[in-house]
Order: structure tokens, then C-alpha cells, then sequence
């Protein structure tokens, strides 16, 4: 099961069409005419999906009954084992003024290779009234893992809708002391994290050499640790993750797949994609599912950037033709967990494009992988708790109700 | 209602095609092209059906609250008239060796034609420690009914996978005391069928002739007796059933319709399928509704024999041609209970052709009856429990929700 995040589109109002229409991806258009096609509805008709409950639907889980927030996910995903009752929070390096109007959301992409191992020592040395522990995920990314009892995970973002605006105040977003506590310890982390990090030697070369200095952590995303069922106890299927970013990892880890790291994936553009498709054919020796994420089509979609879009999809193309080449006796499965509109820079509920390649069911007359030849798909429009056991069924291990 | 049973399927390895694309079947292809068209998900997307479960659900049964397992319907079948707590399986005569491996699942294709009447009678001379009724169905089915109280139908089949391998001895498939001794009373009946009948004239006369004897009773789909909706009740439309297998007609008995023998109909390619189809035109002179079912198609899917299948197909295209000529003012609707993979030799949850013929909705621009076609359909993909409303309301008897 090949993800390309994000990948499906809107008409782009100054183009008149859709990445995928202007991309060059022969081997994605390839498996589209000789597989079988459709729309996924990945949580329902006109249901916006993050990238979280996204997946859970896709791998079968429901989000309305599982899903506490991102935070969980992504805390998972850096290794960091989740208890229950403990609260998880998805953050990010980021930049803010004086004011604490955010200035860059991502500190300018800051990496690990800039400093931020540094960054992860000096923000687990802050004094804070619950046991925790702050972690660095990918390039800007990193969370913050909080342990123990009366804590909750209802409570609001610090990151704004914007850059330009004020980082929100952290508060609860239903009544009660567990959620008031929770705030005010996540309010003294990020009010300390600017104080620890703002004179940083680091940040100051960098304010020197004009770039962004990461001087605030903002938080997102906090929930309490979700119950998953086991993959392999719910499918049947011994599965593995091919993920760069933290958030797919760590669903990896938390429904007990083995998460397989692919150092040179950054989740942007750049990433070493053909490393995640080498990886993918290699888990196939020992698995009998793989998950294959690649993040670097959403990306730039987030930031209205139209041809880096493009290029990321010609990108994860060659990467398609690689595992396309590589494999036998594999049914390949590739979506996105939604469909990102770059003029919007957000994510939309429009169905994603859904191929089936290598089954034995009749294919149907789609031409290409475009938004508009999915229309045709023989597959029609299904919904994303239906795609693991289509998938079952495809492979041959679907069991038989009746007889 | 037309049910070709399995007549869908995947593309054949060694074909590059389906059966019902290399099959001569003017009568279906027209119906397809005048008509409309879709895909019918029987019991929902990658779920696969049972011949049970699926007619089940085509009726407007749901299959997950009602099915107690396939014995009960396959009794009724033969017109035994089941009681609440019996417990009901279905039967094959079955050749085994001395260790009780299994060497034909069907005796040889069996028939009543051949002597099983004389060993109907006396497999009901067993002593068992309860009350309970053996008998033939079509052709080398038949049925056990065991009555009284303290039964379960929580019990394995005695029908292994595969033929080579040996019969399984019946256990509990949930604990209990009513599963152990129901378990105990068919592991008697199981040996002492294959003591009555391995030395039996009939059979050794069977072995001389190089054919296999009907040396044991196999039993598989053990079930309590179903509570049904009568379906006259249920969709205000007087019914009747006619088919060949018991699995149809119990369903048929169990459901209040009136059931239609047609005695030359045999289960396999070689049945009477025009016979049927006189019958079911002359049903409908005094029905609203008629199930039309067809086991031809399916039995040599099962037995991975293409050619078979192409000709089952091409005999009931006749039976179609028949029917399309003989009615007026009436609604036909074809579909497949499941699609049957003849290169798997099983089910599969791909979705079934569905046509409806004879109603006055639009109709689309199918121009044949093939799975691909299928996927132009202007009824898309619909599902199972949907069925019945729909003929309703393309016949015109639809109650209305509102004013």
C-alpha cells in the first residue's frame, strides 16, 4: 500500500487543471490503466481527513472511536513508549517576534544537522510540575510527552491558524481540572522554551546569517493515549511501515507493525524516495503487508507551491517504477489519505484516487492517474473502512461468511 | 429475479479473459444493452458471501442478525419442517478410504438414479441417542435434522479442505455441553453411516465398475433453526421459489413462498434450465415475485473447469431468451448471488453484475452482460440490502416516506 499524501488536488485556479494533470508519471499512469480504479472516500463523502485519522480509516480503524489527537501518533513514532492516562503533544521549532507573533512555523525548516539535538537536551532540563520528556522527530518536527495521572488531552493548540498571528494561549477546550492543569504546564513549557532557546548561540548565528532562529516550541494535536488493536490480530496480516514522518511510524509502532527507518527520508521534496521504495521491497521478503507513506507531495501543497508539487510527484514516480519493476505476485494499492488543494494550501474531503495493480480482477478503462479518469473507475467510489478488506479479498485471504 | 449462481469472475490466468466474456450469450448481452446496469455488492464491499448469506441478503435478510449456518436452509429444502432448538447439517455422500481420508467429496456426482434411496432408508436405521430425520436432497446432497432440546449448532464440519485429506472429527467450535454432545452423537453417526454403507451391494457393484462408492456421510454448516421474517410480510409481494438446490427451496420454505419443483433440474451443467424457466413464467401467473435460481454456473467454477462454465453459461442464456420472450409487463432482474473465481475454485467478494430488464428508469450505455461492462452501469455499485427496495420501487409498490 503505497500513500502518496496529499497527492490528489483541485483545478488549480491559474492553471485550469490539477498537478497530477501537469505532473510527467508514467509509471503511476501505467498502473492505472492496466489496474482497477476508483474513488476512496477515505472517511465519508465531504468529511475533511487529517493525515491521523486519515490513515487510522485506511488501515481500518475508526477514527470517531479511536482517535484521541496527533499527538499520540506522533510521540509513538519517535520510539517513545505511550502508557495510558499519559497526554502527547505534537509540536514544532518555530519562530516568533517579541510579541510572540509567529514569524515561521517551521524555524525556516530547521534540521538536526542545524542544531536541534542540542535544542531536544536543553528543553528536557526545564522544571515542570509532571514528569515528561521532549523529543526530536523529523527536520522541524518534535513532541512533547507528558507521564503520569490528571492530565488530559483537551486542551487547544498554541500553533495559529497563520503565521503573522499571536501564538494562541494554551486552554482547555472542555471544562474541568485535569484540562486546566494540562494548560498551564503546557503554557510554562512554551514561555520557557523561548526563554532557553532565544539567546541560543545557535539561533544567534543563525539570526546572523538571516535565517530563522527556532526560538519557541509550539504545541499541537495534545490526546491521551489511544487503544489500537494489533494489525496482525485485526487482519491477519504480519504488516511493516515505510515512513519518514513521525506520524506514520508511530501508528506503525502503536498497532504493533514493525516500523522500518529510512535515515535520508525528510518528508519534503527532497526525500530520498527511491530509499522508502527499495526498503518497501525488501520489508516484502518478510511481511505480508507494507505500508509505503511518502509525505513530500503534501508538503508543498500546504504551501501553495504548485510546482514543487509537481516535482514531488514526478519524484515519488520513478519510485512507482522502481517497486512496479520489482515486484511479482504482489497486489500494489496506491491512494492519498486525502486530497490537498494547493490554492487553499489545506487539506479537502474530495475523494482520493484509489489503483489496484496486480489482482486478477477485470480492469476497467481508466487511461491514466488523473482526479477526472477516476471517475471512470470500475471500483466506483468506496469508503476508506472498506479498503482492508477489498485488499483482503483481493489477496486471497478473505474469509467466507456463509457457505 | 434470475440468480446465475457464480456466474461472475476474475480474469483467467491462462485466458486473459472472464467466462462471461469468452461465452455465447446473445439473450443476456441484450437484456444487458436494453437495460440497466450495475454492480451489486451482496453482503458489502471485500466481503465474501456463502450461497446462504447471499441470498439472504438479496431478499432483504439481514444475514448478519438471521444466519444460524447453512444446515437449517438445506433441510427445510428437502421439507422437513424445522422446530425452534433443532439442529440441522448438511450432508454429502462422500467416498473415503479405510483411515477415513477423503477421496471424493461427492461420491462421484452421485444421484438418486444410482440407489442412494435404498441408503437414505437405511442411514435412518442408526441408533442415536436422539431424535433425528436423514435425508436426500439433489444428487449426492443430503441432510441430517437432529430434534429435540439440548442440541448447538456450535460444531466443526466433518468436510475437510481439501479431497486427500481426512475427515475431521466433529468438535465443539464453542464450549459447552450442548456442543460436545451434539459433536458426539455426529462423530456416531458419521462412523456408523460408513459401517452400514461400506459393504453394501450398491456399492460394491459400484467398485467393480471402477466408480466411487458412497461409503460415508459428511456433514458441514451445522446450524439452529433460523428465525425468518415471512416474506410476504416482509415486502407485501406473494413469492415463489423455484430451483433445484435444497440450500434455495429451504430458503424458499423457510420464508413462507411457495417452492416449485422442477424435477429434471440437477445442480449441475447438464440441469433442465429451460424447465425452469417454463416454470417460473408460469409462477408468475398467480406471484408478484419469482426467484429464478440457477446452480449450473456455479459448480463448475468450483471444479476450476472453465469449459463447463462457458457452457452452463450458454444453456442459460437460452432459459433467458426463453423468459425475455414469455413475459410482458414485468420486471427481470439477473444478477449473480457471488462472483466464483474458477481459477480459485472459490468465492470471492468481487461485486456481481446486476441488470434490470423491463422497467422504465433510464437506461445506461452498457452494451453487454461482462463484468467491465458492468462498470459503465448507471446503477453503480450498490448494495445487497438494497435490492429489494429497489425492485419495489421500479415495480412500482414502493412505499412513500413523507408527502
Amino acid at each position: 500500500m503505497i500513500v502518496i499524501d496529499g497527492m490528489s488536488d483541485r483545478i488549480l485556479r491559474d492553471y485550469g487543471k490539477t498537478p497530477l494533470e501537469m505532473a510527467n508519471i508514467p509509471n503511476l499512469d501505467r498502473m492505472a490503466k492496466e489496474g482497477l480504479c476508483g474513488q476512496l472516500d477515505v472517511l465519508g463523502v465531504g468529511r475533511r481527513a487529517g493525515s491521523d485519522t486519515a490513515h487510522l480509516a485506511i488501515l481500518g480503524y475508526d477514527p470517531h472511536k479511536v482517535y484521541t489527537g496527533r499527538g499520540p501518533l506522533e510521540v509513538a513514532g519517535t520510539g517513545i513508549k505511550l502508557k495510558p492516562g499519559d497526554v502527547s503533544l505534537r509540536c514544532n521549532y518555530a519562530t516568533v517576534d517579541d510579541n510572540f507573533n509567529l514569524i515561521s512555523r517551521t524555524a525556516g525548516q530547521i534540521s538536526e544537522s542545524e542544531g536541534t539535538m542540542e535544542f531536544e537536551k536543553i528543553l528536557n532540563e526545564i522544571k515542570l510540575p509532571v514528569e515528561y520528556e521532549f523529543r526530536n522527530s523529523l527536520s522541524y518536527r518534535c513532541v512533547l510527552h507528558l507521564r503520569g495521572i490528571g492530565l488530559s488531552g483537551d486542551v487547544c493548540d498554541a500553533e495559529p491558524k497563520r503565521e503573522g498571528e499571536a501564538l494562541n494561549k494554551i486552554k482547555p477546550t472542555k471544562e474541568g481540572r485535569e484540562a486546566e492543569k494540562t494548560s498551564e504546564i503546557l503554557n510554562k513549557f512554551i514561555e520557557e522554551s523561548n526563554r532557553v532557546l532565544k539567546n541560543h548561540p545557535i539561533n544567534l548565528k543563525r539570526i546572523k546569517e538571516g535565517k530563522f532562529p527556532a526560538n519557541v516550541i509550539i504545541s499541537r494535536g495534545a490526546g491521551r493515549t489511544p487503544e489500537l488493536e494489533n494489525f496482525y490480530d485485526k487482519w491477519k496480516m504480519k504488516g511493516a511501515v515505510v515512513a519518514g514522518i513521525g506520524l506514520i511510524k508511530g501508528l506503525g509502532f502503536m498497532t504493533g507493525m514493525d516500523v522500518i527507518n529510512v535515515p535520508t527520508a525528510t518528508g519534503y521534496i527532497d526525500s530520498d524516495f527511491m530509499a522508502k521504495g527499495r526498503a518497501a521491497i525488501k520489508a516484502l521478503n518478510d511481511h505480508d503487508f507494507v505500508l509505503l507513506h511518502v509525505e513530500g507531495t503534501d508538503e508543498p501543497s500546504h504551501d501553495r507551491d504548485v510546482k514543487g508539487k509537481i516535482t514531488a510527484l514526478e519524484r515519488v514516480d520513478e519510485m512507482i517504477g522502481y517497486v512496479m519493476d520489482n515486484v511479482s505476485d504482489t497486489l500494489i494499492v496506491v491512494l492519498a489519505d486525502h486530497t490537498t488543494s494547493t490554492d487553499l494550501g489545506d487539506h479537502t474531503a474530495d475523494p482520493t484516487p484509489l489503483v489496484l495493480w496486480g489482482g486478477d480482477s477485470v480492469p476497467d478503462e481508466v487511461s491514466k492517474l488523473t482526479e477526472k479518469e477516476m471517475y471512470k473507475g470500475g471500483l466506483h467510489r468506496i469508503a476508506g473502512r472498506d479498503l482492508m478488506p477489498l485488499i483482503l479479498d483481493q489477496t486471497n485471504r478473505a474469509k467466507k461468511f456463509g457457505a
